[in-house]
């Protein structure tokens, strides 16, 4: 949340050149918080005429990140330095979201008021339960997303400033409070089953399992492996450098739009097969497998070249040779 | 939409250098459409292990555009090739949004069919109508477009295919046809007056001012003079280039989302004070002088450095002397 | 609408003395408008510690009316001073109500400007409608008029200000437009029938009707002879004095409460079958008679002593020899 | 409730004569319940053509009341001769609410049917939670309270039968158990939480508070000191004597109307800034000071006679030395 | 409608006899309207305890009926003694309802008011469209007509009187009126367009046409041709004997039941796929075919045994030859 | 459920015989599950041209029923064979249930499955409580389920295949679990309450119950006594052979229709006065009834032949000399 200092010109090996003729010009070379150095290309068109091509903007970075570190080939992954593993083991999602925004985990006296301030706002405005009304019942649930979080921008939009730090983090908070709010009420609406409130007696990721399993005719007990799971989940996704959700949240913003907008735009694109879509392609995967008896056929169509079966939802790109996320998925729930 | 041709080598007078200690890599100088030159820097973190920083991505191009062309020393704006001026003189709305989506102007007889194609579609899904009744009524515009428009994800959804050529134009189309009737939606409901329905029998933007401006207790006369400058204003922002809201669309397209969601998201950029909510400070300084008699006093105050008011809306950061489109404004109506 | 004048002290051959030991006390008489003179007490309590008792306020007058005159044993009705029969022979309601509110009847140029502004506020602002469905389909009319005109304060109630006639009057114009369409409004829902908009083409009258009897599967077409009937009745209890509405409505807004709010508080007065209601109860006797045939054998009743039948809404209280409005309706249509 | 004795003769030393010429007449002075005398002007009109002028009907008694007495010069308010400081520290204020319509305080017998009798009526008809999708989530609650009180007469209109004791309590009851069901609701619409139902295990206060306050995600736990209270200002407020709004109620209802629309009425008039709206400016100074630090400086301004601040909520035209009522909040916590 | 006329007993070459033990009872032999005779058993089971096992009640007549005559060897269809040919060349649906109602075709004079009876009833109570809102989009229509057909039976149940002929043709004549505007509903509500209103200017078949074909952005326009088309469709299919649906009307409504209810329950029988069902049949392989030039292809495949498509819609079990409907359509339109 | 085994022809005293001129045939007799032997019928129209007249079908079965077992001379009623006298007194309603459905009483392993697939489907689609919305709240209850279980067709059509077993027993315990559900609504509906949720953790008539009375005000407590004669209720009336209700849905699910459309078919037969409007018609008398003391009166009354009182609900036509049912009514609660 805090990029304000200017990255600093880094010692190092490389030089860049721009020769125009006779002229020659060295661009800067700046130190990155973990990982590569950067060639500063900010003057580029201004003083050369030229532009960079650079489509995905592999090579580019367009912030200086002291959030996550990812090292692909080493299979790391570290939030503000803690490496994922020791963090999915010691600390909830509630912490890890503390630890992101502010740069370190909460303290025992800092929690308590952090996680006071998530439930004061996890109810919806009740006019926004009108809007899965305008949902057909077969209504894509990442598409309810877009439209419901994109018109949350309506409610909280005046007493948004900016360019004050509080304010924005108190969108941020906002979010973090009603997102599984909203995300829980696009499921049982799609079931046609009644929309449940939050309750805060519940952590984090046990409340979120009421408001997508519990039902009025029947109490709803949390199985705390479950909820340890779901929270656990919550935990490996917090965060994962410019992907293309993030960058686009970033750039719909850099115009100084309402961030609550920002974020739903963030959604649409999470939504793409490349991206977040892929988490689908797992689940109807295993809606075709069905059940435990049936694993071993499908990983042997799945080896099969000839058969369109495949495995999905294992490895990332960006991960070489494993994905640090997935060991800490198959060690549990031995590890706890 | 065609971006398929890889950009050609370009032959110049540029050279741009990496030197690693003793080896020394020569980066590719390729050609734009019309416009500066690009270093391909794409292999820069791949081979280097360098980054190019560069917030705000001002010299770096994420795509070889063929549709807009902008010479901001010159103030020359081109779509497809056409100046502005001649398209404003010559076209309306609807033909410059032929020529942006297939590189041409309509035929006589390639007109009709698109236009048709176009009132096929500007009804919203009744469902639709619901969301509106999500919003309090002093709900902003801008959030309502974000919410309503990323909703619509919902209705058009499986039968997209955005590897299909066809399947991309008919939602290009769909969304042609819809905004507006999105956009006039959510001013009549933000003021208490009936949501209008389209009428086919009208152009674009005259069927725009009566779904605005109509009421059901009187018989809505489109006055021509309005309806041209409507369609003129809609003329000159057809496109302009790589801004922040279409890079928008354009990154949370990258995953391969849905394409009205990404729409959606753009929307959400264009929301902010920086892009189109500059729009929307001219409003409010417009409402401020309130009439013509007060407008000397406004000049005047605008002149007075030490008066806080300023002239908005005029001038933009890309033009460095003047802006095509204001010149247009400025001879209009006379021209016609 | 104007009373700020205080009433001038009368010469006239009254005397009120109040004797407290030796000590006396004259009393002001003050001149009325246009009928008797008043005496003012309004210090007894604070000079003399005595009240004035008058359940139901038949000698106590709370304000000075300049609008209009009865002269009850004489039959006389008068406007602004204009005989109730010639406004009902050359004025229609629209020129009655501009002279009950502005005290003369407008000018041929003086009445369109009037009319447009009517018609400006004929439609109500659409949430409003929703009000509607709170009511059971068998609801009183009257309840719904009570329920809707007093939510209507709640759209119009910050950019009312009591101490500003202008505010005042356009409040007043507004409601004079509106509540023909919360009237028809409560006839539609009570039926089942779809709620109709204003139609602003029509006369005051005739669109009344058409609000009230049209239907979206034909094409209303307004009777003259029934709009013109309408129109009269419209003109005949245009005002009536101090009567209990009227006296509700001033009693409320004495708090400075908001004006929409108390007509609300007035229709709730009218309502009861010893004022308004006692016209519920002549179309009770109507449709009890139910067609022309069966006139004679209910005058014929209505005189047989020993039957219960009663022949309703013939006769006012304060009217001793002959309603003045009941002789208008007697000569109409013969005389247009 | 009950009016149906006349006041009687009062020997006493005031005289009123009418001289009319020669003649003279005495006017009858009759004795009030507790305070002053009170000279019969009934025949003044009738017999003298003369009217009593009175505006704001501060000398006029329209009915001997029972209920309460109030010596403004002594700061006395009894109500059914109890004063108020007894009732506020014995009572709660279903116990006052049965001595002012019955004229006695409820044994231990009577109180509990009392009490269940008012139960069984705090559930508003569902239909009725409709009334508030009617209003903007913006409207002032004191228009919500007119609309919906209006509104639901309604409900409740073919069974009450005003010439019926039993009827005119059965609807009385109803309104008490009623109003604070529709006033909460009033609240939780506006800042956008869902409506709460009553709970009957409750006491009286602490279902409202429960009511305004509580949300789903949460359970509410009622503060007993927040619930005495609340109960208490009930108790201080429950009757006022002749003011403008029961004034209004009385007025509306002596046409036979529907009581629910009366009380309606009554509401209007309440919101007036010169009667109940006197409460809403205390509640925006108390906002404008914010917290117990700001009160001295508040207490500053409030001296100075050159500031605009002023203390709103302290003091009442009719205690010419000091409010009782504010004397029991004074002591209060303290006394119990 | 009318059967009360009890069958004559038939002379005929039949004879029934039941012999138990020794005693033998001849059963009567009644005579059919047009068709076979009929062997009385009613007495069967209190006479004799044997019960007639018949299941599907293909050998059992529940009624005598003067409405249809088929002939299925013969291919015969006669309403009321004219044959169908002869109906769908000179008269038109509302004429042929009457004959079936009535028992003979409208004169000229006796058209005109069954026709504004009609009209007077194709309005649906606005509150039924409520009912839409409770479907899904993607529901079955058949399911839509029997929910919302059966919920209209509340809203006209006290004042119908089956034991009044006045009162069950008038409720005749309100479903003849209301079928196609709730039929039209479903289809428009299952592709998102506003349901239309009828048009009374309309004959029947294009009034349908115009509430399922209609759309408020633009002007809808009868094709005479397929309005026309539409007509003979209703008349060929205004009546087919004691088919299921009819018999299962006959059967619910033997208890007394609303009418309109009993019309729901045949129109649940009407949806089997043995039944009407079968259209739809026909309307998914129109589907499949698609276009003109796939049909010589879809009938090769129908002829071929080993190809699983076949032609539906071709004949009907009762009509051992042919289906005189069929040539009436084959007809159609060169007879015209 | 299972009819497939063809009935077996049955030794037996009768000989029915058609003579057609010289040529006799006879007619097989064939044996009932339980009662009286039955004449086949089937091919008396394909053989001999003659149909049976039997309207009522009081002598013609439909179908060989091994359900119930109904002999009216001795008063008694079986299901599946066991006297419900013994069902009364030691099985509930849910185990009924199961013996209808499946021949046989559930064992002590067998109930709870069964039970918990009942509780998995008491909850309705929330989308269905919309319907309810679309009724006046002056509905006939029979109309609404009527309405509502028609359009719950819509809800479970695809997924049901009536050529399965399993998805026939799926639609039938879907029915049994949601009608209470949708018949408590229909009541609550009614009066204005909040429509309830089931709740899982009472039986079935207590869970009914509590739907029934419940509100949201206070806690609901079961009465068992009064929850125990419901059940009994249940018992008593879970079948009764081939009456007018269950013969119509037989004869609309003859056409292979939706099952619940069908059950809605039945509902529409049984709101008859000759069906189960007999029960409405035992509730209108036990109201004018009133209360205990008016008893005695109330008899006198039926027995005084000039008197139009008449006793309802006592005696079924099948039953000559007693209702079996009303003898364990009779006895309860004295038998538990």
């Amino acid at each position: 949340m805090s990029d304000s200092d200017a990255p600093r010109v880094c010692p190092n090996p490389y030089r860049v050149t721009i020769a125009d003729g006779d002229s020659t010009t060295d661009l800067q070379i700046l130190e990155g918080t973990l990982g590569p150095a950067a060639v500063d290309i900010q003057q580029l068109y201004g003083q050369h005429n030229l532009l960079a091509y650079d489509p995905g903007f592999r090579s580019t970075a367009s912030c200086k990140s002291a959030i996550t570190f990812i090292d692909g080939d080493a299979g790391i992954l570290l939030y503000r330095g803690y490496p994922i593993e020791e963090l999915a083991e010691h600390s909830n999602f509630m912490e890890v979201a503390h630890l992101l925004m502010f740069g370190e985990l909460p303290t025992l006296n800092g929690y308590k008021p952090f996680w006071t301030e998530i439930t004061r706002h996890t109810l919806l405005h009740e006019q926004v339960l009108n809007f899965y009304r305008g949902f057909r019942r077969d209504a894509h649930p990442m598409a309810i997303m877009v439209g419901v979080v994109g018109a949350l921008s309506a409610f909280y939009h005046d007493d948004i400033d900016l360019q004050d730090r509080d304010s924005r983090i108190h969108a941020a908070l906002r979010l973090l409070a009603k997102i599984p709010t909203i995300a829980a009420a696009s499921h049982t609406y799609s079931v046609g089953r009644p929309i449940r409130y939050p309750c805060n007696d519940l952590d984090y990721a046990g409340n979120f399992l009421q408001m997508i399993f519990g039902v009025p005719s029947e109490t709803y007990k949390v199985d705390p492996v479950l909820s340890k799971a779901m929270d656990l989940i919550f935990v490996l996704h917090a965060d994962h450098e410019q992907n293309a959700s993030t960058s686009t949240v970033r750039l719909a913003a850099s115009s100084g739009a309402n961030p609550i907008a920002c974020i739903a735009a963030g959604i649409a694109s999470l939504w793409g097969p490349a991206h977040g879509g892929a988490n689908e392609a797992v689940i109807r995967m295993l809606t075709e497998i069905g059940k435990a008896e049936n694993i071993p056929k499908a990983i042997a169509r799945a080896k099969d070249k000839n058969d369109s079966f495949r495995l999905m939802g294992f490895g990332h790109r960006v991960y070489k040779n494993f994905d640090p996320r997935a060991r800490v998925i198959q060690k549990w729930p031995r590890m706890f």
